[in-house]
């Protein structure tokens, strides 16, 4: 596989991450580190001897062939069209937009250019979650019957990061929105939604939940229930069941060791790794490996921007039925 | 404790194992057994050394100092008030009628004779169930925020059957509402519930479904999911997982051995025990118990006739929801 | 079956197990019990309505079929010829006596009348251990190559027990030596023993160990591992593990509930059983049921005479190990 | 941290698994590759940008501040000598030699040098071992009394590399006597082992054997058992459990997922890790992180070479305990 050229706009969190698997890949280089901080964006690249650039300039430099998006949300669609036009692969993290009409509109601008485009839904990239896909595929359980996942982070980000983030379904859910999505193999056509506020107070003051259950339902009939909670205090909590005509798969949490402790209190094991850093940290290299294949051999990008919208129009369809009361139709 | 004198009405599959149980402890003893088939209940009887009679004298007989009734649904309600007004203490399989409104008068006219009277609720015995019941109590998980009840059944009942259950709802989920109640410790104000017919059309024929979802939110906000599957074709799948302000509890399933096979293919464990008779086997022990207990010291017995009530109420509420496509308050 | 009468000669701790069992079985009836304590025989008698006697007699009774040696130890090949000459069949717990020759004479003794005699191998009726045995059997893990026995009390006696107790071998790991003649299917050619007092200085003070380790090898050089230790704080700690050339069969310990509780700390599930009592109450009842079934059908009774003595023989064997430091040939 | 130079004797299958840690970590750059076969060499060092030397000048390049000794065992000794009179920092793969006195002649002849020298004992950076092993030293389980090792490879090797590998003990279960030495604590002083061929006739052809039990006692009376096989069916088995007088401390096997398929013949997990580049592929990224901060800070490097040495004698012991059938002192 020939090495393709990134540029990495934003240099936060999952930027690094982003960077550090770039750059220690048989297959990437990181070329070009933006960041709306320069000082952050200096530090990152000199790390793996790339330069600082503008975002602007990043999207349409000469000798880049990939565009990676983790920069702050509101930026993420203005900086795919800008990339898209100047004829480069895009990697854009979830969500494209909170807003469903102007995810849309850069959609539609994109697909106009016919670059490859994926979103990050890493979970699709999960060991354990693909190992349940693939059995699910093969028909190990036979046909789907109803579907579970449960999503709890271990603890609420700050209320101010809640007042921009779109609310609970377009933030958090919306990974688990994909997830049904790809492991049904089928299309919800109703949602129904409800949520409370049971962790931090403030969250339920600028008008989020911090606590909800979905229920989705495709047109043959399967069930889908999705549980999310901002606060786990054990930990990063991802798992998923899969019931079926012929039986269940499940995907338990990932523990950082195998040790059991057995005393007159009990067996105890570890907690579950602690946030998404140490759980998807493989996932996000598969990930990129993945986008860079299909990139290189012209296969389809996968999770498609498509697959962005979806999930985004059942975050969009969860948070009206909270606001309703009622089932939604998609 | 000095010994309880019984009368069973109803020697089927159920009535079987009350009768053994009784026989067997050391705080009963089983006097009397009454069923619509003669025969039926002579061998019963016989294998107990107990007296056969017909269900309305034994439930009055002066030598019987406690009624267990088992009989098929829609004899229920009336047993328990014959019997209650004949001043036996009674235990009733749920559920005292599939009718909401029979079901009062019957709990109207039990209440006026003030004899103790119980409702088989076998699941609050069960061992895994009653830790996780005490754990929660004791604050191991601080306040609980949601709770999952899992509930399959090995196989779907023939349809004849289904036809006079009451559907599934008041014959199956009824028991995971009654769950729900003990360990929520709070009453659900809204029921949403959806569901489908996956498994066998035999049983959409007669209007009814197989797979099903409730979604239940106290007033406080604490939201309980229940999922119902008429079929796990790898046994009867029975699990509990509440979460909270401090962690989680979850009450997985009981497996016959502790044997594991470990070979290229995987390491294997037992399936679950394949149904009711084995998974909750004890618990009707305990259940007896509990009962004969209460009775013998004066205290409340508990699951109460309220308690069916209130589980019948969330059956029917469920089932209003399917029907209207609507959340039902309670 | 027809019932089987019993005479249960000792009303200690294990007496009691067994005339329960018998008591409440379909298939015995506890009619005898004596006891060197007449009070203790006087009480056990009584709850199940049976009558007291003094062993000796009751070893001959004419209305006893068989007699059940729950006596101490140095009374057990006495019992057991006096119930055989008396044409009664017998079941004795381990071991028949703490010396080979006296054991053997007794055993030749017992043989000359023809009786069903049997010998209380618990372990054998365990019901995970009977999954490993069956699958072993069934050749789900190939030819055997190497065999683990865990098995760890969870106190370790007193010391004046351990005075008259025979010493670890005799007393204790010899339910694991008949344990791993029943799953290796062959016979052991050489012992080695190795022991330290660890535990409690005052088990050294009487010559005894606390802490040992032994490994047998039969002709075709497959190698088993034993492994005890008078305490384990955790509980009764009993496993296997056998491995061949297909794979691994894993006994893991019992545990009384299925919950699991998460939080912060870890993954906790309850630790195992805490003796003998709770861990093989059933296992009790199912070797009560075998010996009956063979009693009356006229088959081989299993664990045999034969069986207690080759237990006994690699006891002996092994305390000679540890005296010698040197293997020793079977 | 900053970087060593490394050069790299030997391109076989765990010299690229070194290269590969060497070349993408932070603190380490892989400058020189040296291999008996030099096509190998080249490919290898092509890789990563690292030039192809003879092995003896690679040991002694001026530019080269460390060298890791992968290459086969019978040119272990002379390069850890070579590579340390150069002054180099030296981690050599186990074992130093498979004669001890040839092995001691090495660490003397190293220890004259004064550089940092260690052995490639992976085991001890692996994460479930470290957990397991910082438990002990807290405490968690008081004072080890026995422990037990297990440890199987998937398959055996070709017959022609068990005729050069110095057998099991020497080739294999050094492993385990080096990670019972790290545990424990303190040192074996008697060894007793004995051992079968039952998996490969070849194997005994050449006066070896697959399968071995191992049982060690310190001078303080705690004992050890260490359990080998060449072949697990399942794949790479390698577990450790502590027994103490506080409690257990068990390390299970990695396993690639944590799904789990249930179905109609039971609950099925993954098996383990098929071999160690699966299992120990993060370990060995450690053991060099490791070797490199005590190469930079001053600090003594873990395991050392007294720890290779140590590990040898209890193969030699063990080895010589096969021979004689006897235990040996130490």
């Amino acid at each position: 596989m020939p090495k393709l050229n990134f540029a990495l706009i934003g240099a936060g969190r999952i930027g690094q991450v982003h960077a550090a698997n770039i750059a220690r890949s048989d297959y990437a280089d990181l070329v070009c580190v933006a960041d709306a901080r320069e000082d952050v964006a200096t530090q990152l690249a000199a790390r793996y001897g790339a330069r600082v650039d503008h975002a602007e300039s990043a999207c349409q430099a000469d000798d880049i062939g990939a565009v990676l998006i983790a920069s702050s949300t509101d930026t993420h669609a203005r900086f795919c069209e800008l990339a898209a036009r100047a004829n480069k692969a895009v990697l854009c993290e979830k969500p494209i937009d909170l807003d469903l009409v102007r995810a849309d509109a850069c959609l539609a601008a994109v697909a106009a250019t016919g670059v490859p485009f994926g979103i990050g839904f890493n979970r699709r990239f999960d060991k354990s979650f693909s190992v349940l896909e693939a059995a699910l595929r093969r028909g190990e359980i036979g046909q789907i019957e109803s579907l579970s996942i449960i999503s709890r982070d271990p603890a609420p980000p700050p209320a101010d990061y809640i007042a921009v983030s779109g609310g609970l379904f377009r933030d958090m859910m919306i990974h688990d929105f994909d997830t049904a999505r790809w492991l049904l193999g089928d299309e919800p056509v109703e949602v129904f939604a409800t949520g409370s506020c049971l962790i931090d107070p403030s969250i339920g003051e600028v008008g989020d939940i911090d606590t909800a259950v979905a229920v989705l339902k495709t047109a043959s009939g399967v069930i889908c229930q999705i549980s999310n909670s901002r606060r786990a205090v054990y930990g990063y909590d991802q798992r998923i069941e899969a019931f079926g005509s012929k039986g269940m798969l499940r995907a338990e949490n990932q523990v950082p060791s195998t040790v059991e402790t057995t005393t007159a209190e009990g067996i105890r094991r570890d907690p579950p790794e602690p946030f998404f850093l140490e759980r998807y940290g493989d996932a996000y290299k598969s990930e990129l490996k993945a986008f860079v294949r299909a990139v290189v051999t012209g296969d389809e990008v996968s999770p498609s921007g498509a697959d962005g919208r979806a999930a985004l129009a059942l975050a969009e369809a969860a948070a009206e039925s909270v606001k309703t009361g009622l089932p939604v139709s998609i």
